[in-house]
């Protein structure tokens, strides 16, 4: 199936480099998604909620990896038990915070891609089908803080 | 963009009509995910996560719609802060309970998707990056229970 952007990403970071690896690293920076018009009227009703799902393209990924070392573990793991780029199909996923809505431009925070990332949906986060109680994490034993703390580096490049 | 499936979801589910529409709503409905060959190895390492996001194709969604009216609701609502199928890339996400990994088949229980649907990603769910706290969801008012009850129909067929 042919996936088509239906709009882009602007966020600070230009390379991958000192990125924060996940949403709750970026909490406090705001991007923007800008929504291709012909899409503009998915987004009525979007306003209601506080987060969002965004689907994107990690279009500076390397070829896909079956097998690699993530940047929270100095081991080498899956790639479908890591959120690493170097996946058979490179779509990543992010929750992030809706601050506002201006016609087709959302402004938000928790931002962990590149400026200039393809997005190819939206979605409502939805806490009475999302919110999962007393998940096991497997290997992802680091603390939030860690999380909060990492940077990327030029690995999955 | 080109998606390729890597595998195949297996349910109980051969037509749209009163299947759940969330996961939660098929919490002890068990179904299998089966990973081709060529990405087995990949699967390394998942057998630590209690929770998985799925990604798939929804092959039966008919056309892209931006206005829609959902399961959930008796009002038309932008596509982007619903779940429903016709998006403009019919992309759908569902949270599942991993039971078992058994070389490259996974076993898993809340599935809310038709039998055969593609696979093109599996993602650990992690709680330091995926649970939100305090979240608002929008004309999304249904209580859990009616989540749980709710059975789809045929209109995005």
């Amino acid at each position: 199936m042919e996936v088509k952007p239906i709009g882009v990403i602007r966020t600070p970071f230009n390379k991958i480099d000192n990125m924060p690896v996940q949403p709750k690293g970026g909490m406090e920076i705001e991007g923007k998604v800008h929504v291709d018009c012909q899409y503009a009227q998915g987004l009525k009703d979007v306003e209601g909620f506080s987060h969002l799902y965004l689907l994107y393209l990690w279009h500076k990924a390397q070829q896909s990896q079956l097998i690699v070392k993530p940047f929270m573990d100095p081991s080498l793991r899956g790639i479908f038990s890591t959120r690493s780029p170097s996946r058979p199909n490179p779509i990543g996923l992010s929750i992030v915070r809706l601050v506002k809505v201006d016609g087709s431009v959302l402004t938000i925070r928790g931002v962990d891609v590149l400026d200039g990332t393809p997005l190819i949906d939206i979605k409502p986060y939805i806490h009475a089908f999302d919110s999962v109680e007393n998940s096991r994490s497997g290997w992802m034993r680091s603390s939030e803080d860690e999380v909060i703390q990492r940077r990327s580096d030029c690995r999955f490049q």
